[in-house]
């Protein structure tokens, strides 16, 4: 076959389902205790959107690789996104009862549980990556990104709840700082770890990492406009928080008509470092549209 | 030099040092929240015996490996260690405002951020791996290591707060796979990875694997022991405490002298283990007398 014509991509709900059934069958070889193999799956198929993974199965594709390589690294990736929210919504953190319209996981089970089935996540993660990857030349990369994408997001979850930027940053610079952090460090591992999987060049990986970074800031401001434009029904959590809790946010410093600008901008942007790429990027290319416009 | 006469070992305070420093000089490197580096650091150096790292770096010299080329893997261990010791202290969960002598981590500061630089921990743990392993084909088995310990000991820590073991278990099996997985896995994780840092053979590790589990084992009923028969002032932190939360614990199983046969008994298994072993390993054998008779 002529490498410029790939194959048709796999729809999105082909690829969710196939990272769901790799993250069932890894827990199935699990010999966990009963009562935190439910809570972890209990956090874990509870209807997330499963960005990440996606974004990282997409990367593979856009460089040329298997979707399969990538699953793993994927899979990973979901892991510790799913420990983040669980131990951010306990009481100690943002004190949040509803997750994607259910119970938090503390309020469905127990803190303790809550606590201890976040850290077996970033555990299994780990562990996902070097059992399930057929290329052991990948699992020291796939797990250094991992690593250092999960310590990012933690400080930045830190800055986020409790300030501490450098005080020489203006305020749109701390806020993004904090979300380069807290939400861009993970969406940009999930693209660069589809890349190593995919076998990328240096030069695809750095455009990628440009589509990545931009994605992430996009992702936050969409998310800030839906928290003071949509209500707690429609998103199936609790809304306009962040304004309460005296958080920098991009509507309470550029207004809502300016963050729909700076949207709009970053879309451009984020397309802008594909142009490099052949239609196997198309599927990342849709999805900047999409998480652009998304509605929940 | 004839690599029958090896080098004189370190002494173990020559070991801290360069643990510490090492991990010292990793965290100096990461540009953390001020106030996220502050509550590790306070944790990690908190006066910690370090038996962890040592056992790895020990192992490493015992088949025959340098010392240093284990400190990556013993200082993520360490990392993993406290990251556990801080949320088992949480209000959630053993809810203790005492370890070694000072103020737990949430005393310190708050639960958020004991719960955040607990994560943080984790993560810095696979990335130390990654980042200071010069040889980075052990990565990988290093990071899976590691990973399926972490994994282990969470297992342990739900079974012995929550209990779920296996119904069909006697109280003593239970209380032997609760603690070979909650203190087990990872002191037995130290002296697979401080031998797959100094190259050993299969044959090495497989012993390596019953001297660790069985120190393991050893370790807990000596700390159960403790728990009965020593002050909160000796200790550093609460004692009776297991008992009277009506966890499984040895002397409850088998009384004060039972344990100490126990413990006589365990202590030979060890040093059986190494029978096959040169002077190289007379460092681990001293770690299981002193582990033995250890009185903190």
């Amino acid at each position: 076959m002529n490498p410029a014509t790939p194959t048709p991509s796999a729809t999105d709900s082909q690829l969710l389902k196939r990272i769901d059934q790799s993250l069932e069958t890894f827990l199935d070889r699990r010999s966990l205790p009963r009562s935190l193999d439910d809570a972890i799956r209990y956090a874990l198929f509870g209807g997330g959107k499963r960005i990440r993974p996606v974004l990282c199965l997409r990367a593979c594709e856009a460089v040329g690789g298997q979707v399969d390589s990538a699953l793993p690294a994927a899979g990973a990736i979901e892991l510790v996104h799913t420990f983040s929210l669980v131990h951010d919504d306990l009481p100690a953190m943002d004190d949040d009862d509803l997750r994607r319209g259910r119970p938090t996981l503390h309020k469905q089970t127990n803190e303790a549980m809550a606590i201890l089935a976040g850290d077996a996540m970033t555990a299994l993660a780990f562990e996902l990556i070097e059992s399930e990857s057929s290329d052991k030349a990948i699992v020291g990369p796939l797990c250094a990104q991992l690593a250092s994408a999960t310590r990012e997001m933690i400080a930045g979850q830190v800055y986020d709840t409790m300030g501490g930027q450098p005080d020489d940053l203006q305020p749109i610079d701390r806020l993004r700082m904090t979300h380069e952090l807290k939400t861009g460090a993970l969406l940009s591992a999930s693209v660069q770890m589809g890349a190593i999987a995919g076998m990328a060049t240096d030069g695809q990986v750095a455009s990628l990492k440009v589509y990545a970074s931009t994605i992430g800031l996009m992702f936050q401001a969409v998310d800030d406009l839906l928290d003071v434009t949509q209500t707690a029904d429609k998103m199936g959590k609790a809304t306009q928080k962040d304004a309460e809790q005296g958080k920098l946010t991009y509507p309470g410093l550029l207004g809502v008509e300016g963050t729909r600008e700076e949207i709009e901008k970053l879309r451009q942007q984020a397309l802008k470092a594909l142009s490099d790429f052949d239609s196997r990027a198309d599927p990342l290319r849709e999805m900047a549209e999409r998480l652009a416009h998304r509605q929940r």
